[in-house]
C-alpha cells in the first residue's frame, strides 16, 4: 500500500518560524514521524511539498495511478483553490485533509474550505498529530473499501 | 488515565436506521471498538449518550473533576448549542470533537459549529473510525500536555 | 392505525394565555377535537406534550415502532432544533408538521424551519383546525403509501 | 357558500409531465376530487387556471364580490409576484394557499413566499391532498368567521 | 412581593472556573447578595438554576401564578432558545434579563438575543452587580405598574 | 404636449378597498383631478390601467412615439419587473415614477425598486397628490429639456 | 401658514461646484424660486442651511412650535443620521424630504435612507424642481390635515 | 427537425432603440439571419416574440409537442420569472438560452438567472451572433441525443 | 466622587413629545431624580445635553480629568458614531451606557451599537429608572476598582 | 487569422476521469475537433493547457502580440483568479470564455466568475461543442471588429 | 504651494492616551514634524483639528480656494461621514487620506471607508510617518498635475 | 540596509498596456526611480516580478534571511491569495503593501485584501509614487524598530 503526503504552501517553514503557533518540529521531522507510523502499519509513504497550486494539482492527478491514497495539508489553498478541489474530485483514490492548527478558532475566512466537501475525512487542531491520525484514518478507509472512492 | 465518551442526540439509533449513511454498527458495537483501542492504550473509558442538551452540559461540567479528557460527538447540538460550547469552554480538560459523516458535504447549516472553536481537535468523515482516531488524538494531547487545556 | 400527536414547548399554556393570538381552546380541548376526528376516521391517537427538546427527540425515535405516523407542532423547536429534525429524518413513519398561527406573518426568524424539509407535509395558520387538517393529511398519506416514508 | 379555486402557471400540465414529482393525476382529475369534497361539504366550487399573473390578479379582485373564499396554488408566482400578494391583501374574503410539493425541500428560492404572509392559512407537501385539506380549512375558516378576513 | 431568580446553563460553575472572566464569587454567594438587597427592599426571592432549556421554560410558565416578576440570566439560551422567548412572551409578569459579562464585547453571535425583545429591561456587563441592579429595576417596574406586563 | 398616465396592478381597486390606507378616492376620481391639473397646464393626458406586466411594457414602448412623457405608478411591478425597467430604459421620453403610500415605511421588500434608477424623478407618500406633483414635475422636465431623456 | 426649508451639508456649494451634476443655480437662487412659489401659494417660508448634524437636529426641534411644516433636503445626513430621523419622528408637523439628484441611480449606499420612513412624502431626481414640488406637496398635506402629523 | 425561437420582452424594439448597445439590426433582420443558418443546417425555425410572461410560458408548454428544441432569449424574464423556469423544467425538449449583451458586465441583478440552471446550454455577449451560435449548439445537442432532454 | 451624566441628541425633548413612548417626565425632572439618588450615595453629578456629536466627543475627553465616571445615554449616536466610541475607548474612567426604551424591541438598526463594546456596563428598557440603575452600577464599578478602566 | 486555445487546470484529465460528467473525449480529441472547425474557417489554432495560474497569465499576455483572439476554458480559475481576469483586461485581442458543463447547475460558488465581465462572450453547457461554438463566436467577433477589443 | 492638514475627532488626544497604540508623540509634535518636511519641500502648511463633522465639512469647502491640496486623517469620520465624502468630492484640489494605525487589522467596521473612493491617495499603518509620507505624496500629485483634481 | 521589491502578476505589462489607467512608465523605469530614491537613502534594492503565486510565496520566505524589509505590490493576489498572506505573516522582516491605482475606487472585490491585515503599512492611489512613498515608509519603519516586525 502506497500513500502520498502533500504539504501545501509555507509548510516548508515549519519549526523555523512562528514556533509558538506551530511548534518546533521541522517538516522533515514531521515526515520522519509519519514514516515511523507508516512503517508500523506496513505502508509506504512519499512526501511532497510545494508553494505552487499548479504543481499540487498535477501531483494529485498523477497520484491517482501511483498511490492508494493521499494525505494532504492544503494549508492556504484550503480556502482559495477550486483547482485543488477539482483535482481531488476527479481522482479515484481517497484523500484525507489535515491541518496542524484549529482552523475554526482563527480568522473567519479559514472556516470556508473548498477541499473538505470532497475529502474522505478531515482532521485538524492536533498539531503534528493531525498527520499521524490522518494517516491512520486513510489506512482504515483503504482497508475497508478497496479502491472505491 | 480516564476518558469520557459522550454521544449526542439520535446517536442511540446508530446501526438501526439510515444504515446506508451511518453504517450497520450499533452504538454499543462502536463503544466496544473504542474500548478495545482504549485498552490497547491503557486508558479507561466511560460512555454516555443523551438526547438532552442539559444533561450533556451537566455531564461535561462533572467530567472536569472525574476524567482527563472528553471525546464528544455533539451531533445536532454541534450547530445549535451555545450551552454545550460554554460548558466545554469552562472546563480544564481537553475535548476532542468527532463526527461520523463529512459534515461539510451535507446541508450548509452543518458547516457552522459552535463547538469546534473551543475543541482541542476535530475529526469527521471517517465513520466509526472518527471515534477511534479521536481517542488516539485525545490521548496524544494528554500525553504532551499534563492537564493544561 | 395508530398516530402520535406531539405538542412542542409552551403549548401546554394554550387557552390560558395570549388568547387573542391563540384562541380560548385549551390543549386538552384541542386534543378532544383531534380525538373526535380520529374516531370518525377509525384511527387511534395518543398525545404527548413536552417543553424538553430531548424528550421530544426520544419520543419521535420510539414512535417509529409504535405508531404509523406522527402529527407534530414543534412550536419554538421548529426554528432551533436540529436534533428534532435529525430524529424525524432517521425514522420511517411519515411526520406532518402543523402550527396554529401563520408563522410567515410573524418575526422573520420564524420563517426558517429545520423541520419542514424533512416533513411529509406542512400546515399552518388555521388555528386548532391546523391539527385536524394535519391529521386528515397524515391519514391520507398513510393510506396511499404503506409504511414508505 | 361559493369558493373559487385558482391554479397558477404550469399547473395545466399536471399529470402530463414530471409525473415522478407531481403524480399522474391531471388537473381536471384533481378538480373532480375537489368537487367531490365540496359536494360533501355542501359548497359550490369554480375553477380557474392561468399562466398569466395579470389574469390571476384580476380574478382575485373579482372574486371578492362573487365568492366567499379562494383556494389558490400560486405555483411560480408564490415567489415572484407582489401583484398577487397585493390583490390578496386588498380583498375581504379569506385566501388559503396550497402547494402540491414540499417547497421547503427544494431550491432555496422556493422558501421565500410573497403570498404566505397575507394568506389565512398555508398547506404544502401532501400532493393533490393539499387541495382537499385546503378546501376543508377554508370552509372551517368561513364557518367560524362570517365574511371577516 | 415575590420574585423568582433564574440562572441559565453553566452558571452553577460560577466562582469555580474561568475566575478571570467571571470573578471568584460562587452562585450561592451571589444569591446571598441578591437576598440581602431583596431583604432591604422588602421583597421575597426564590432561586432556580438549570442547564435544561425545558426546565427553565416550565419554571417561567409556573412563575406566572406564583411570583410578581422574574429576574433571569438566560446565559447560553439567550442566543439559541426561542422556547424561552415564547415562554416569557406568554406570561403576564415582567421579566428582567441580566448578564454578568458585556455580551457585546465578545463573539459576534452573542449580540443576537431572542430574549431581549420580550424582556421588560436588560442589564449586562456589571458582573454580579448586574443581578442587584436587575432586581432593583424589576422592583421599580412592579411598583409603577401593577401586574401589567 | 401629450402625457400618458399608467396605473399598475390593483390600482383599479382604489377607493373601493383598503380605504384606511389609500383613501376613498376612486381611480377615475384621481384621473379627473390629474386632468384638471393637466388642463390648467395646457397639457393633454391619456390614462391606462392594467394588471398585466406585458401590457404595460407594450404601452411604454408605444408611448415613445405618441407622447412626450409618462407618469407611472408601477405599484407591485416596481419591485419585481425588470421588463418594465428595460422598457423605460429603452425609450427616449422621460418617465416619472409615483406611489400613493410611503413605500419606505412598509415591508422591506418595497424599498427595492427596479424602476427608480431609470426614472427621471420619483415621488411617493403624498396620496393622490403624488400624481399631481408628478405631473407638474414631468411638465417641468419637458419644458427644460426638449425631447432629450 | 409658515414653512421652514432646511438644506443639509454641502448644499451651500450649489451652483459653484459640480455644475454638470447639480446645475448652475446657486442655493440663494433656488431659495428665490421657492419663495416665488410660496408667495403664489400664500405661504411664508424661512431658509436654513447647515453642515452640522446637531444644528439641524435642533432646528427641526424648534420648528415644531414655529412652523406648520418642514421641507428638508438632508443631503449626506439622509444616509447616516439617526439623530435627524429621531428629531423628525419626535415632532408633530409634517416633514417632506427632497433631493436634487436621483439618489437611486448613484452609489448603492445612497439607497438606504434613515429619513424616508418618517417623512410624510419623498421627492427626488427633478433638480431644483424637487424643492418646488416638495413645497406644493407639503402645502397639500397641510391643507388636508390640520396639524395632524 | 423543427425549432422554436422565442424572444422575450422588449426585444421587439431591437435595432430601433439603444442602438449603441444592441446594434442596428432589427428583430426581423436577426430572424432572417437565423433562418439562413437554419436553412443551411436543414432545420425549420418558427419565431415568437412576446412581452407577456404568461404567453411565453404557454408557448414553451405547447412547443414540447410541436418542436424538437427551443432557442430562447428570455431577456428581462431571465432574472424574475420562476414561471418560465418551471415551464422549461417541465418539458422534454432541450432549451438553449441566449443573450445579446454580456449580462455579467452589467447591473449585478443581471447575474442571477432563474433560467440557466434548467437550460441545456447558455450563450451570451456575441450580439446577434449569440442566436446563431445558440442555434448551432441546439442542433448539435439534438443530433447527439434524440429527444432526451 | 464626581460623575458626569451625558444626554445625547433629542433627549432635551423628553416629557414634551412622544409621551406615550418616553413618559411624561422632562429631562430636568429626570436629572432631579438622578441627583436625589446621587445625594443618597454621596456622589456629585453634573449634567450635559447636546445634539452635537462633536460636543459630546469633546465632553467625554474632558471628563477624563474632571470626573470619576460617565453615565451616558448616547441616543441616536449609539448607532452611528464611531467618534463617540473612540472617545470612550481613549479615556480611563468607566462609562455606563443607558437607554430609556428597549432598543432591541424597535427597528433592527437599533440593535447595532458602536458604544456597547467599549462600555463598562449597559442598561436599557426601564424608562427613567435606566438612569438610576446606571448610576448605581457606575458607583458600584468605581467602588470595586479604583480608577482602573 | 491565428487563435490561441487555452485549457485551464484539470482539463488534461478529460476523457480519462469523471466520464459520466464530462464525456469520453480526451483533450487531444477535442483539440482535433477544434482544429477541424478552424481549418474549415481558414483559421490557425494553437493549443495550451496548464494547471498553473501564473503560466496561463503569462500565456495570455504573450498572446496579445502573437494571436488575433483567445478561446479559453479557465476551469477552476474562473472562480478564483483575479490575475487571469487582469491579464485578459489588459490585452487588446478579444477573449471568449467557454465551459463544458452548465456551471449554473452546480455548486453555488461556480456562479461567480471573475472572467465573464471581461470576456467578449461566454458559452457553457454544450460539452465539447462549447469549444466549437466558442471558436465560431470568436471568429465572428474578429470578422466584425478588426483588432478592437 | 499651500497645504491644509486636517485632523479628525479624538486626534487632539494623541500622545496623551492609549500610548501603547498611538505612540507618545502629541499632535503638536506631529505637526512640527510635518512642518519640518514641508519646509524642506518649500511648501506652506496650516493645521486644523476638530471633533465636529460639520466644521470639517466647512473647512474642506473653504480650502478649495485657499489651498492647493488637503492632507486629512478623518479618524472616526472615515467610516460614518457621507458629508465629509461629499465635501471632498465637490472640491477641485486633491485630498490625501492618512491613518496612524493599520485600519485593516482592527474591527471589521474600520475596513469600510466613505472617504477612500474620493481620495487621490491613501496611506495607513506607519504611525506618524503616515502623515509625512502623505505630505510627500500630495506634493508629488500637485507637481505632476497643476490644480487638476 | 537591503530591501526586496516584489511586483505581482501582470505588472510586467506596465507602460505597455492600459496606459490611460496605469500611465506610460514601464516597470523597469519605475524600478529605476525606486533605485534612485534608494540610493539617496543609502539603501540597496533588488527587484522581482512574477505572475506565479508560488514563486512569490517562496521569494517572500527566502527574503527573511536576505533582506531587511519587503516592498510589495501584490496586484491581483491581494484579493485571492491566503498563501501570500501566510508567507508574510510567517516572516520577521516588515512588509509594506503598495498599489498604483486607488483600489477602493474600482470593483468592490478589490476592497477585500488578504494582505493588508498582516502588512506593516499600506499605500495606494499615487501611481508610481506609491512605490517611492512605500520605500520611504519601509525605511522609516526599519529605522525606528531594529528587526522587530
Amino acid at each position: 500500500m502506497k500513500i502520498l503526503v502533500i504539504h501545501g504552501p509555507n509548510l516548508n517553514l515549519l519549526g523555523k518560524r512562528e514556533k509558538s503557533i506551530y511548534g518546533t518540529l521541522t517538516l522533515s521531522q514531521i515526515n520522519k514521524e509519519i514514516e515511523k507510523v507508516a512503517l508500523s502499519q506496513k505502508v509506504k509513504v512519499d512526501f511532497y511539498q510545494s508553494n505552487h497550486e499548479g504543481e499540487i494539482v498535477t501531483k494529485i492527478q498523477e497520484a491517482d495511478d501511483l498511490y492508494h491514497g493521499i494525505l494532504i495539508n492544503p494549508a492556504a489553498f484550503t480556502h482559495t483553490s477550486v483547482a485543488v478541489r477539482d483535482a481531488i474530485a476527479s481522482i479515484q483514490i481517497p484523500v484525507v485533509e489535515v491541518h496542524l492548527s484549529n482552523i475554526h478558532a482563527r480568522e473567519s475566512f479559514r472556516k470556508e474550505s473548498y477541499v473538505s466537501p470532497v475529502a474522505a475525512g478531515v482532521i485538524f487542531g492536533f498539531g503534528k498529530e493531525s498527520y499521524l491520525l490522518g494517516l491512520r484514518g486513510l489506512i482504515s478507509i483503504l482497508s475497508s473499501r478497496k479502491g472505491k472512492k
